[in-house]
């Protein structure tokens, strides 16, 4: 299963791709999407939607991963991150790419086993789990890779739960 | 100049399409795309981004015309209009249809005169100066109308001010 992880953001969207077998979780690409500030909220949304239409055109990906919000500090802030979130959902939606949803705590937990981890411990696990030592990883793409990485290990433990009587 | 106000909501979008001439403003036509609740958000987004497509293939508006929004009451309700939202503006930027944004002031104050004018006066306005006594008006079908209304009525003064030495 090939999972493509999103990490929305009004500047830089961050993307994970993996492809998850029983065995193991094998990185394919990561990167992100910069929107240029000189350019306006819908122009920047223009070019996150083809960007994510292309990624999704070239992977065919089986299913998309973000996380959830469930709140922002501040309506303003959130309301932007709605705008660039509804554009990554339209995108997926679009193309028949399922979407997941896992919370902030959930992703956490899933990697490092604590659903207060630091953003640091996030970095080193995906980079552990992905054999990345070498490859630097930007926040946003860490962070991407990290919620791909959450849906390959709940999935399994999902489906057997559906299979229990 | 053709014009198309829109009013995003997450349930109910309302469009507004109106011919301006220097002389008046025709009405062409004006809606409402429901977006069933039992259906996901993602799901939603798509039927709205294609429903949007479809009245901007058919119509060939010349600009779009939406209200800004400054804060919401709750953060989660900002987060999901500002999904909505991400998706009009990037349906109308896909397409090349320049967006135009006011604040729901402008609107009740190019309309009724003033900026604290209540919903009735607005859709009377609506209906009295678009020749529209005999249709019933949706709610946010008369919004929808409305902000196409108020760019009709404040673009030619942005344009003499513009000539103005």
């Amino acid at each position: 299963m090939r999972i493509l992880g999103i990490d929305p953001g009004s500047r830089r969207t961050g993307y994970g791709l993996i492809e998850a077998t029983p065995q193991h979780n094998r990185y394919l690409s990561s990167g992100c999407i910069r929107l240029p500030e000189s350019k306006s909220l819908a122009e920047r949304l223009v070019l996150l939607g083809d960007a994510l239409g292309d990624l999704i055109q070239q992977w065919q990906p089986d299913c998309g991963v973000v996380e959830e919000v469930f709140f922002a500090k501040h309506p303003r802030s959130a309301l932007v991150l709605g705008h660039v979130r509804g554009v990554v959902l339209l995108e997926l939606g679009r193309r028949q790419v399922r979407l997941h949803e896992y919370a902030p705590r959930q992703v956490k937990q899933s990697l490092v086993g604590t659903g207060g981890a630091q953003k640091e411990q996030i970095q080193h696990m995906v980079r552990m789990l992905l054999n990345l030592r070498s490859r630097p990883l930007q926040e946003d793409e860490a962070d991407a890779l990290a919620v791909s990485l959450t849906h390959a290990h709940i999935l399994p433990l999902q489906q057997r739960l559906q299979r229990l009587p």
